[in-house]
């Protein structure tokens, strides 16, 4: 039996009962297959009910409106509240004793927030002040707007260098501070702006295509760098490079020698080990998270009363100095749209946008995960990017939900967004009270605290897994890494970008192609390269194609096959078995094909042809199926050529031959 | 039986036969599976030669040495040589019968030639003799290194078109004739390096990235702007602008009405209409192709005489004016590699290089696939190559084989490119005697020729197939069309670029995925929404993964997954069926997988696994099993996780909840 035109056939479900809900009983011994199966096509649709299908399935695949199915109008109001504002979920089933966590849990990272957000403003070459503004607006609005339970929110190493390193490449933070901010705040609003669009514009998939192996390079670079932008504190060099590069900051670091003081090292390191002991403590035993939680403010308590004691004898530590006291300023006035570094803040925007987006969302799943609670990537951009534009008129830049404050706040057994506001609270009694105190606090403290947040960043075992368990995404990862380490960081980025979308091109360019062989006894074709027991078909040659067929690989694909079939001719003649009669394509894994596979797939076909050899698909999908009928190769195909699969396909012709 | 420590394991080929010629007579009726088969890892292989498998693949996917195999030491001589020069394949075979061919052929091609060399040296506003020195060096070069049999070689109009596009926006061949002169001999220089060394490197495969869908539209847009710019000469207007937009050349033409001469227009389109007339005619009947091929020399001839009889009383009519005679003076001299022109030479020579070198590749491709023989890619770009860069040392601009002047040679019946070296020959002839015949020779017959030659290249009714065939296909096509016509035609090449690599990307990102049911009585399980025999499996859930699993698609396959779960659990609920316990991926179409690709299978695991349903695969390809195996995920899977097929992990399955 070969394909007549009833052997391809739409589905109908006008009369039949809705498919969805047909059942067998599980399909236990069954008869062999003796009949030949028809290649269906998809049921007919529209263009547009196709542009629709696909539309949806870009913007909306995980169909976030499926609650609002079937509810009442007051459910709907009350889901479309908690839709906007999570806080309605959470907030009505709020207790005591939740709060007691939340309390514990949100003392905890404000201890910790503090003496970070002021070294991570010096790390984007802002007022120390700055940091603490960042610590303090933004958790608020996050607590109102964002779905996950356990981000900690704020500044955070990754955005804050890489907004220092851009901006401080055209305006220099010493000679115009004041613009400097400017452009800090506007970039920080571009940020958001960037930010709330893509999850309005449902467009969050952009941000995967930073794959993790990208980001464990790009962020074990960015480490490096910025722990050897940190040899200025720790060596108590004044005169500085502001270049980013590799070579720059080591020449700068050698080249100022004589300003080293031997006061700032010997405490800078001595810091340096003890918060770092204390992380080692903590990773070994996560129990003892408030060890390394509590070491950050403990150190700044500990090193400003030395230095008080020691100003006398010790005047070459530098410290922080005056920084004044009250709440964030507004600076909706400060944002400026106009003029030569308008592009300079946009790019800037975006970049730091994605990747503090990054950082907020992998962060959020993580946690959700351990969990077992849904974080919904778009609403958390939405959630991340106004946070931001608020921030931005609110004297705070770029902040996130930070990866080592978050794990912080999971240990301390935050239950919800409150302990976000606890540690706003924390931050706004230092703000209000405690600024003088700082003014003796030392900036080797900041560059030790500095070191002890980055290190964590580079995951060399990441990078061993991925050499071992694939070296195009270990590539990717190296990339980035010399990249931002020898380059810059936006091109560190955009090389690693690039070249895991040449790994996606590569894949589709050169697909895999095998030879299959049947397992005797049953029905199934496999690899023969990979299954012993599998034996060929004589006068088969049974071809399985692993990649959808493009304009970018139909040539190769031609010639492969061709190939294939000329090695296997060879093979055939030297052994004295009997000609190769039948070309069979498996397509299962063929997901789809645009015209100019549709061409190829028609000139091998009058190739074979002409060779006397037949060519048969076996199982092409509902796509292919269609694209292949609409442009009349099926009846190219004639009375034969598609079978539902490569068993049958073998049966049929075979038959067919004894006839 | 579920999966234990042998349940995967390497094919090792030590001892066994050859798989390769193992064999079993035709499966036919075969008794249902009983067993359940092994998932085998690929047989173990080094990086080092996973490394040398994957770059011969992607370099010779031909294996273009196969034939030296086996043979004599001074078989593999003449092999080789005959391998880089083509020439020695058919040269020992040549004989009259074949002369007298390639003569006829050969002549009819230069009567075409003549013409249209003078006059796409115009449309890349060059003195129109360069065209004239570039059909003659360039045809006998590629005679001794091309494969191909039926490529007319010369230049072609869109690299003219392109080339005079870019260098006239930045120098005036007006005012620096000879400036432009140098810089267009520099750009064919670097266009013959670039496709030489792309033959070379055997990247052939990047001209490939420029689909079908992509040409079509470009060739259409440039066809447009050229017979737009023709106007020039039809209309007989002067001061014309030297932009190729559509708008600015439009505006050009209206704004010079005053220039317009109706002795020029009216001869214009009488010679039009006739060059149309006899390019339908030999397109409706291929046999009178020699009407189409005669006619060009034949209306220069009948307008020269025309001018020279008119010339007293039509001053208007503007002509080509004296020619110098001669062979191709050398013109090393010329090519320079400083100052400000390098980076415009280097970009026209690329531009214009991917072009010519499309056009050449798939001329040839197309008649060897009309006469069953093959034209090696990579061979012929370094032929072309080599062909440009001894012509850029001897006055010649970019050329390649022109499809239409290649039809014509098909069609008198060419045999070898012995038809080249013959329309050479009357090239030649042509220099050195009949030059001063061309000084009457009116422009407006230039123009005509080459609107005759460009409408053929709006090719309307493939951008029909595509638009009914594939709508992303028909929107690249639309979008270099456009870009052409509105931007710029580098701008078009790249959009259009663009679209076809996001179009991949879009396939990647948003895979389908797919619900799959058994068809009763078989093994076969099939789309639930294309077959409507196929039925559920209580219990069971089965989902067909119909792309490789990457970085850019594991968010979204994830949620999509969880949906496709939380879908089919609301389903079973509103009617009373017995609830999931097991999802079963069918992997056959995930033909790679990356390390975020396991991160995701991995963490779906654990979440079904928090809600006691079971995960497992169905027949991983070999890739993805060694990778989850090295990224120790199939530990994870422990007992039972991985079937051969979607009908065995049912079965085995099952009978395990009984048992």
């Amino acid at each position: 039996m070969g394909l007549n035109s009833n052997r391809i056939e739409h589905f109908s479900d006008l009369e039949a009962p809705p498919p969805s809900m047909q059942e067998t009983a599980t399909p236990s011994i069954q008869p062999p297959p003796l009949e030949v199966h028809r290649v269906c096509l998809p049921p007919p649709r529209t263009t547009a009910q196709k542009l629709r299908h696909r539309l949806s399935d870009i913007f909306f695949p995980d169909d976030p409106l499926h609650k609002f199915k079937d509810q009442s109008w007051h459910r709907k109001l009350v889901l479309g509240l908690q839709f906007l504002f999570p806080i309605f979920k959470w907030a009505p089933n709020y207790n005591l004793q939740l709060l007691k966590s939340d309390v514990v849990s949100g003392l905890t990272i404000g201890s910790l927030a503090i003496p970070q957000g002021i070294s991570y403003a010096k790390l984007a070459n802002l007022p120390p002040i700055i940091g603490l503004y960042s610590s303090f607006v933004p958790p608020l609005i996050y607590s109102v707007l964002g779905s996950s339970r356990h981000l900690a929110v704020g500044p955070v190493s990754i955005a804050s260098l890489v907004m220092g390193t851009m901006l401080s490449e055209v305006v220099s933070y010493t000679e115009e501070p004041i613009l400097y901010l400017q452009l800090a705040f506007t970039a920080t609003f571009f940020a958001g702006v960037f930010q709330s669009s893509l999850g309005f514009l449902r467009l969050g998939f952009i941000i995967d295509f930073l794959s993790k192996a990208t980001l464990v390079g790009f962020m074990a670079g960015a480490a490096v760098i910025v722990s050897l932008q940190q040899l200025k504190g720790m060596l108590g060099i004044v005169h500085f490079t502001a270049k980013m590069q590799m070579l720059p900051v080591l020449s700068s670091v050698v080249h100022h020698k004589n300003e080293w003081s031997w006061q700032t090292i010997v405490m800078g390191v001595a810091f340096l080990v003890l918060l770092l002991t204390a992380r080692q403590i903590s990773m070994r035993k996560p129990k003892l998270f408030w060890i390394s939680a509590a070491a950050p403010l403990a150190s700044v308590i500990l090193s400003t009363i030395l230095v008080v004691c020691l100003k006398s004898k010790a005047p070459q530590i530098k410290t922080i100095g005056h920084l004044p006291k009250g709440v964030n300023p507004l600076s909706l006035n400060m944002l400026f749209f106009r003029g030569s570094h308008l592009a300079l803040t946009f790019k800037t925007g975006l970049i730091t946008g994605i990747l503090s987006l990054t950082e907020g969302i992998a962060v959020g799943r993580t946690f959700a995960s351990l969990q077992n609670y849904q974080v919904d990537g778009n609403q958390e951009m939405v959630a991340i990017g106004l946070m931001n534009m608020a921030g931005s008129c609110t004297s705070c830049y770029v902040t996130t939900g930070s990866f080592s404050r978050s794990a912080v706040n999971y240990n301390a057994g935050a239950q919800t967004v409150v302990s976000n506001v606890i540690m706003a609270a924390a931050v706004l009694v230092t703000l209000l009270l405690l600024m003088p105190l700082f003014q003796y606090t030392p900036n080797l403290i900041l560059a030790a605290i500095i070191i002890t947040a980055v290190i964590g960043l580079i995951d060399y075992e990441a990078a061993i897994r991925l050499w071992k368990v694939d070296k195009l995404d270990f590539l990717a990862c190296l990339c980035s890494f010399l990249g931002v380490l020898f380059i810059s960081v936006p091109a560190g980025l955009a090389i690693a970008v690039g070249v895991s979308v040449f790994k996606i091109l590569l894949h589709v360019t050169r697909p895999n192609t095998a030879l299959l062989g049947n397992i005797p006894g049953t029905q199934i074709y496999q690899n023969l390269s990979r299954y012993r027991e599998a034996v060929r078909i004589p006068c088969f040659l049974i071809l399985a194609v692993e990649a959808p067929i493009y304009f970018a690989n139909t040539t190769y694909l031609h010639e492969r096959i061709m190939r294939w079939i000329r090695e296997e001719e060879e093979l055939l003649v030297s052994n004295n078995k009997s000609n190769v009669k039948c070309v069979i394509l498996d397509m299962t894994a063929v997901t789809a094909i645009d015209t100019s596979g549709i061409d190829m797939i028609n000139e091998l076909r009058k190739m074979l042809e002409i060779r006397s050899l037949k060519l048969v698909l076996a199982n092409p999908v509902g796509s292919v199926v269609e694209k292949l009928h609409r442009s009349n190769v099926l009846t190219s195909f004639e009375m034969e050529g598609l079978y539902l699969t490569v068993g049958e396909a073998v049966v049929d012709i075979s038959s067919s031959w004894k006839a």
